[in-house]
């Protein structure tokens, strides 16, 4: 409990990295309806944007950072710059991120940043995807005997994961994995994973356009084959899955 | 996006099992208030109760399933039966989580008991305190060169938990494990990891109350026997702890 809630609007020149969670307002958490509201700067890419933005004040201004429509991305350090720019001119600064900061956001970068600048700021969780997307598929991820733990990890670098160190784990949660679904669940299979285990593919998690697949290792390539594509999406491989 | 939202109440005779996140209302989603606005009855425990029942309507019939006073607790089989009771009688049941019911909430129980009785329900996804209290600590869970996955468990039963899967992962999320930290830290240390891995310990996350402590893995027993106590708390293991 701060003390922006009592009296006053939130300081100035400050940025609070804020999770947007999966996207439908159903899922933003009053403190960030609070800080979208009181905003004068909102810095937002594509994920969990959706419905978000409709909380920003008229005169905000909103700054999109994300790939839309194919053309060249900016970089993360020229975001790093456009936050710490836009604090040290004084202003209340949102960086919107989709799911929760603390998972993939690239956070760690942003905060670098504003602390070498001397700028203050502060992390704002949100609901994540990767727990919230089995709910929505109709199951927790943890279980008593099936599930003790969970594991997350990102999709997008198959090459640069160490795989076998997820060797007799329980339960992963993949993000960003639908690119390489095929590579990966073949490093998974060369690891010891049976081709019967249990997967569940959820695309879009939470918005009105969601879709699920419930599959095996060994089948969910060629399950999802016709699916035009599955990003964004999680997918949930372990016994687990089958609980529900 | 569901058709709640668009006129009229909630559904009567089901059971929304509900993320409270970890206690202030500040971290409760809309869909959460909306839910306990128009909740006919609210089952809850301790953790994550703390602001929730605010915003209960002043009929809702509010009952207390949790172990304060040292009382005899409630067994999870009468849990589960409380929750199918309430909605064959055709109310409206919020069962409300600390945290998210993805993550040790012992949803599967909950949900194959309600399943079983033919009853309608719905996972509500909240912010739990494995990925908030990192960042109320002031760091990601994730990075991209010291932290590529990470991994949720429970430090309730040290003996039944896998301790060699563990081994070579880069970060640890471990709840409930203020009671066994000692026996915790030993079964890693046997299992490869160095004494100098960073720890960071997060009591009673997100509330008024919060404390941290940063240490290592050979020192973080020492470092934590004056708290007198240590739960609840979330304890995160590795490298990236000192990314902040």
């Amino acid at each position: 409990m701060d003390g922006e809630q009592h009296g006053g609007p939130p300081p100035r020149g400050k940025c609070w990295l804020v999770g947007a969670g999966p996207g439908p307002a159903d899922y933003l958490t009053l403190k960030a309806v609070r800080l979208l509201e009181s905003a004068e700067v909102i810095i937002y890419d594509d994920l969990g944007s959706q419905d978000a933005l409709g909380f920003a004040g008229p005169s905000a201004e909103r700054i999109y950072v994300g790939k839309r429509g194919g053309r060249d991305s900016i970089k993360q350090p020229q975001i790093d710059a456009l936050l710490v720019e836009h604090c040290l001119r004084g202003r209340r600064v949102v960086r919107l991120k989709g799911g929760c900061p603390s998972v993939f956001s690239r956070g760690a970068s942003e905060t670098a940043a504003l602390r070498a600048a001397g700028v203050e700021y502060e992390l704002v969780p949100g609901v994540s995807s990767a727990l919230a997307a089995p709910l929505f598929a109709g199951f927790p991820l943890t279980h008593a005997t099936l599930s003790p733990s969970f594991t997350v990890l990102s999709g997008h670098d198959v090459e640069g994961t160490d795989w076998e160190a997820l060797r007799g784990l329980p339960t992963l949660v993949l993000l960003m994995g639908g690119r390489n679904l095929g590579a990966i669940t073949e490093r998974l299979r060369q690891t010891g994973w049976a081709p019967d285990t249990p997967v569940v593919v959820v695309r879009s998690a939470g918005l009105p356009e969601q879709r699920v697949w419930r599959s095996t290792l060994g089948s969910v390539v060629d399950d999802t084959a016709d699916a035009g594509g599955l990003s964004p999406c999680v997918v949930v491989i372990g016994r687990v899955v089958d609980e529900s």
